[in-house]
Formats: C-alpha cells, structure tokens, sequence
C-alpha cells in the first residue's frame, strides 16, 4: 500500500473514532465502493477499527410498506437522542438491489433525524446483489459502532428474504404492523413473525386505537403457537403511536429488558458470536457461487442447461457434471 | 466403460422397465453407493430411464415423532394399493445424516405395507450429508417411477430443514398432526405449517374424535393467517384415523382434486419445471461448498479461523480472503 493511502486510512480512523461524521461517511463510501482499490482501503480501515466495535445494541425493524417504518423511526430515534443516546439508521432494501431503484433509505424520508447532531441516517446502498448489500451494511454497522454510535437501528421492508439476512446481524428483531392483522398478514411473507422478539401494531391513534388493540390480541393469539425467536424471551404484540408518541419509551424499556437479560443468561455473547462465524460461512458461499457464476462460458451455457434439465432432456446430474467441465476447463 | 457394464446396466434397465423389484432394488444401490464405479452405473440407468419418469404423484409427509406416519402410511398405501395404485415408499431422515441411525425408514415398521406386492418401502439412505441424502432420494423417485410406481410418498420427520428439502421434489405436501396443537406446534420447527397442502389430525377415533375435531378447527383458524403452499389451493385442515382407516379415501380424493385442478392450472408441471432447476442449482452449490470445504488445509484451517472471528480477533472479509488465498493455493 502506497505511503498517501496509509496517511488517508489513518486520517479517516483517527476521525472516526472521535465520532466525525464526515469521516464516517467517507468511510462508508469506502466499503460501499465497487472500486478494487477502495475496497482494499476500505478493509484496511476496517481491520482498524474492529476493535472498537460492537458496543451498540442492534435492533432490526421490518413491516410492509405503510406500516409506518419512517414515521416509526424517525420518533422512536427522536425520543432515544434526547436521552443521550447516538443513533443511527441504516437500510437493507431487497428491491433496490432488483430495480436499481429504492424504496427505503431515502435521506428526506426522515429529515429531522438526519438533521439532529445525535443521528446517522444512512441510505441503502442500491449497488450489488442482496449478498452484496449484506456485506456492506454488516461492514458499516462496524463503522458506526467505532463512531461511538450506541443503538443501530437497520430498516427493511417485509417482503422476504432480507428479513432473514437482517436478523442474522441484529441483537433484537421488530416486527412493525398496522391494523387489518388478517390483511396485514396475507402480504407478508411467511415465517416473519417467527423472527421477531416483538410485534409492534403501529398508528394505535385516534379512532384507531381500539382497533390496535385488537390486532394486538389476535397477534397475542398466532404468537401463543410459535416458538419464540430468542431462547428465554417471550415475543408479544404491543401498540405505539409514532405520531403522538406513545408507547415509544415503553418500547425501549422492553428493548433495555431484553439486552439485560439476555446478556445475564449469555444468549446476546452466544448469538453475536453465531452470527459472526454464520457470517464467515455466507462470505464464503457468496465468494464460491461468485467465482462459478460469474464465468462467462457458465452465464452462456447455464440457460440452455437449465432448459433442457427443466424439459426433461437432461438429469440435473448430468447438467451439472458438464458445467463443473466447462468450468474447471477455464 | 467395459462391456460387461453395459449390459449390466442394459439388464438392469429393462428389468426396471418391466416392473422388477430386485432390478429396482440394484438400481437405488447403485445411485446409493459411495463407490465411484458405482454412482457412474447409476448415472447411466439414470440416463437411460429418464424418459420413463415423471409419470406419478409424489406426496410428502411429514409430523413429528409420535404423529403415528408409518401406521398412517401403512393404511393409506393399503387402501391406493387395493385400487389399483403401485406405491413407493421413500424416506429422508435428517437425523441419520447426524447420528448415523435412523428413526425412519426401518422396513419392519411396515410389514404388512412391505409383503405387499404394489408397495415397494424403501428405508432412507443413512451414508453421506443431507444433500448427498437428497441427490439419492430424487434420483430414486426417477427409478421407483420408470418402474411403474405411480405414487411416491416421502416421508421425512417434522424437525426442519429436510421438510424443505421434501417441499421441493413433492407435488403435494402433508403435514401430519395429532391433537393437542399447541404443545404439538411448540415442538414443531417454524415454519412448516406453511409448506403444506393440507394439515391431516391423526388418531381422530374413539374419546379422541372430538378433540381431534378442535385441533382442526385450531389449525383452520391460523391457517387463514398464512399464504397457500400452492397458487390457487387453499391449504386446510382435515382429520382422519390410520387405526379405523377413516377420512383416508377422501384424502386420497383431496389430492386426486389438487392433481386436476393444479394441471388444469399449470401449477402443477410449473412446479415440476422449478423444482428440476432448482434442483440443477441445488447440485451445483453442493458441489462448490463440497470441493472447498473437503480439502485438507482449508478443514484444518477452518475452525482456528472461526474462533478467531467469534472472538473478534480479526473480520470475516479477512478470515475469508485468507482461507482463499489457501483454497487456491492449492
């Protein structure tokens, strides 16, 4: 590594760990990059830092789009910077990564957290495969930590996949719901609920709220036949109202509960421990499939395999033994 | 190959053809054996029977130890096997590939099935992975279908990941059920409930009837919570009884329903052509994971890196970088 390149990385950590957001963004930019470079200085920052992270509480948040996740958070991170807390705000958007467009981590979504001192909102980044996006959003929760960021609060919509990547990097798993629990849960991909440590029935206000307390019932009732995510906790359904406030600290009492307990019986060490070496697993999966799909005689020859395996010309074993063929003759 | 192998295999293939249960017998030894020589023979009657597969219902049932699967087995291939039917019998048994036993697939569970000259049980293949398990159970559903047999049933135990792995080669998922469904739900892994066609509540006879009725109707009330399996089937609860052979022909109606009313749809061939690419990328991966994860440095490798990263000594991305740069190496 070039002498300017130690000096920048060594810069940009001594900034970082004195919580300037710039730095932390400029290193963010470094891990999200797709440049070789970067992201070898990225690592290289990263490998800094690594002892100063992990002092955060990580607590996901998933609900269909009109539960109210930015209203939520933006609230929910309100209430936690004035009581001291470092907030930040990140994203895993599984559409991003198909569209190249996004429907969460737009920065105005939530324009007075992204103004207060206290917060990092962060957008999703929309580059890459959803493995891709993983990667980098598990690198910056690091960097946040480093930053002095003590609650990490990682936003995804409930569609699917993502909300299985994201409780593979979160100490606490909430589900966001609205009223309508019959319709609520028909769009949602199955097996969500069976994630969270709680469900939240958001927009318990007004006319409403006795509604939300009924959604709250009936989520009560599913969750009564489930297997709780977190060995000794038991999930439950609440109400907040993120407009009037309510219920909000509640909901960090509960969150301040579970960390304590969690952490007296070991379980919080045990998973974080779990996830990392799951994580070590899905990086070298990801670099695997990569390294065999990215070949380009495989990307032309895979279709018409899948073609004639999928018509019954073919087994699937003898699909495979040619591509293993084609790409060991690489 | 050798000429003697050829008509090895030219033999065994026509007497597989004709129906012949010990030509059958050597076919699944071959495709089970670990022997190289061996697993190219079975590739090759795999090649040379292809075209005759595909023509049978494949039903997948699964419940929890103690769900009473093998009586209920028995009687329901008894009652398709006196109208007619030729039935297969398979297993996949999770906890064989771990403890090297089996508590399936044990033939003499089903005695009075095995006499039966339209059955043929099969215990589950205890040597390898659960992907190697699998590869043989798909393959060996090829073989009992060229053979003549025109409804498969796979069996497997209701405690995780091989019921998705049986969701994905079966036309026709059954979860089996005993009363008492929240302890029964309690002991069963997430999720499954959401892979099936259709919930059947065993044991439904004498004092235990009308609690078998409640449980229904407990499965029917959260069933209306959760996605179909299957585009345009309405999964639902039922109950029967293996010990008075009760609810077992309208069962077997039920799936004669699903079968018309799926093709008519094209669900069911959409799902057949799915599964078999599935199936093509699901060897693939196998194949990938088994070169790296085989070989000698990286296995002795491997768990210092993972401790390492448990313990937050150095970051996935490096201990990832540094088992390729081994990988490679050699």
């Amino acid at each position: 590594m070039k002498k300017g390149q130690d000096v920048l990385i060594d810069s940009i950590t001594k900034g970082l760990l004195e919580g300037n957001r710039r730095d932390l963004a400029k290193g963010i930019t470094l891990i999200e990059s797709s440049a070789a470079k970067h992201y070898q200085l990225g690592q290289e920052l990263l490998k800094q830092i690594s002892p100063h992270s992990g002092n955060s509480i990580r607590i996901g948040i998933t609900g269909v789009p009109g539960a109210g996740k930015s209203t939520f958070i933006e609230a929910f991170g309100e209430i936690l910077c004035s009581s001291g807390h470092k907030v930040a705000v990140l994203a895993i958007d599984p559409t991003s990564t198909i569209t190249g467009g996004s429907i969460l981590g737009d920065k105005t979504r939530m324009e007075t957290l992204s103004r207060n001192p206290q917060a990092f909102v962060r957008p999703s980044p929309t580059a890459g495969t959803l493995g891709g996006v993983h990667r980098k959003t598990r690198e910056t929760i690091a960097l946040c930590e480093a930053a002095g960021y003590d609650v990490i609060l990682i936003e995804t919509v409930g569609v699917g996949q993502s909300e299985v990547i994201v409780r593979g990097m979160v100490d606490f798993f909430m589900l966001l719901a609205i009223t309508g629990a019959g319709d609520e849960l028909q769009g949602m991909k199955k097996g969500i609920i069976e994630l969270a440590d709680a469900i939240v029935v958001n927009k318990a206000d007004g006319k409403n709220k006795s509604v939300a307390e009924k959604t709250k019932r009936e989520f009560n009732q599913i969750l009564h036949f489930l297997q709780p995510a977190t060995k000794g906790w038991q999930t439950k359904a609440y109400t907040c109202s993120s407009l009037k406030n309510e219920g909000l600290v509640e909901l960090w009492e509960l969150i301040s509960a579970f960390q304590q307990k969690m952490k007296e019986s070991g379980v919080f060490q045990e998973r974080r421990q779990t996830q990392s070496k799951e994580w070590l697993h899905s990086l070298i999966k990801d670099r695997l499939l990569t390294s065999f799909f990215s070949q380009e005689n495989i990307k032309k020859q895979l279709p018409l395999f899948e073609k004639d395996v999928m018509n019954g010309e073919i087994t699937a074993s003898q699909a495979m033994e040619k591509l293993f063929y084609l790409f060991s003759d690489n």
